[in-house]
């Protein structure tokens, strides 16, 4: 099928979009469009342009017999600021309030639009480190962990308390919970991480650190490295965190769970360069 | 921003792709690009011929004082039977065979970009039918159910077998674990699912039906009704299966564990009318 440039323009910008942080060769385009390379080029340069000024990711081009173009996801960090003040505001109803100081999330973690922007912060925060995996825990992490992997087009490892039967081999160890103190075990399927990935750690919540301590320990275990550490959530604890070394994208800073006060913040992540 | 016609047809590609199953008025687009309204209606035929074309989706017009145009994901389904039969083969590998006759799974679960298609499946099959939310059971369902999901713009609500503390009031049904023939719980937060949803369950691996099963009685509870069922995988089982209004991506027809092979075929929805 012979494409004019206004219907090359369309499907060349939903097939970027639909891989992302994969080499696209010059020729797939013009073979798929029966055109010039040179007005491929043209037109990669229009999407370029629009997305860019979007701040949505831009398309780079490689020169080289392997030479191609390959979308690479971004946000609007002014955007994300705005969603990252929204959910605080959302964050903040006492009606979230459970016993023990605990919040009702799931209906943020239950949102997938919303997990898909938040996510997508993440995956542009990380984007040049050169990611191989992502590790999360099951369950809440697990959303935006596939929403970090997908706009990075890298795996997911699902880290689990129990031990399951039906994923053969499995690496466990233990940690200590660190609010809790006490000892637990998180497992991985021995087939679900490569060794020698590079693995970025994604959670939905984070305290003393003791669970992601846990991860990165597991991740040695995988002779991998840690590529960095996301979480939607962090909570201020009064001892020092067992990690030092992540990014947040919200700060639950005070919690008065008599007289239902909540208070939340942007997370670190703004305060850095990205 | 002024735009040409190329730059708008990139971003209303981008945008149109980004909400799908979103009424957005025509006047979004023409103060978005500050172009007619004639304009614009000129550049959605050409989205929407191209999306057609390519099977990927379809740009629908509604008129009236709140028309607007929505975006409708599909499948190409013949795309989408190749792409099963490339997963069939992969999950006839003997290598998956763990004890007991379960498969390993994980890698293909893991995958975001392969999850991404296959509930794009689902969500094309099921989107005509008005579905509000989508019902999963933890954690292997969960990714699944997240690309469903997001391609019908429906939140997503967990069911689990815990009863964790962090998510407030609970509504727990017992139910028979159809192959195991055991008594088993499942929860899902009161707040995690809004009364009078039309509710699509869908899950990894179905074999009795048993956890299917108790999912639509869950479903009742919160007064709402379910819209249709869809797995990834369904075994053969030997007797009755206890849900019969079901999809099906693949079909494990037949498991050998002493001679280590495997048979996966594509499942029901291929026969279907989509």
């Amino acid at each position: 099928m012979k494409y004019r440039r206004s219907g090359r323009l369309v499907d060349m910008t939903q097939y970027l979009l639909a891989h992302p942080h994969q080499l696209i060769p010059l020729t797939f385009f013009s073979e798929r469009y029966q055109s010039a390379k040179s007005s491929i080029s043209e037109d990669l340069g229009i999407v370029n342009e629009i997305l860019r000024s979007r701040r949505l990711g831009s398309v780079e081009t490689s020169a080289g017999a392997s030479g191609g173009v390959t979308f690479i996801p971004t946000v609007d960090m002014k955007a994300a600021e705005h969603l990252i003040d929204e959910l605080c505001d959302k964050l903040e109803d006492p009606d979230r309030l459970l016993p023990g100081g605990y919040l009702y999330m799931m209906d943020i973690i239950g949102d997938p639009a919303l997990t898909q922007e938040l996510g997508r912060i993440f995956a542009s925060y990380y984007r040049r480190d050169k990611v191989d995996a992502v590790m999360t825990m099951a369950t809440k992490g697990i959303p935006l962990a596939y929403s970090v992997a997908a706009h990075l087009h890298v795996p997911v490892s699902i880290v689990r308390h129990e031990q399951r039967i039906t994923e053969g081999s499995i690496v466990s160890i233990n940690y200590v919970s660190g609010s809790k103190k006490t000892i637990q075990t998180m497992s991985l399927a021995r087939r679900s991480l490569k060794p020698h990935s590079n693995v970025l750690i994604i959670d939905d919540f984070m305290k003393a650190g003791g669970t992601i301590r846990g991860m990165k320990d597991l991740v040695q275990e995988f002779q991998s490295t840690v590529a960095g550490v996301g979480v939607l959530t962090e909570a201020v604890h009064e001892e020092e965190k067992l990690v030092s070394d992540y990014t947040s994208l919200t700060k639950l800073s005070h919690v008065d769970v008599k007289n239902k006060k909540i208070q939340v913040e942007r997370g670190n992540i703004f305060q850095q360069n990205t």
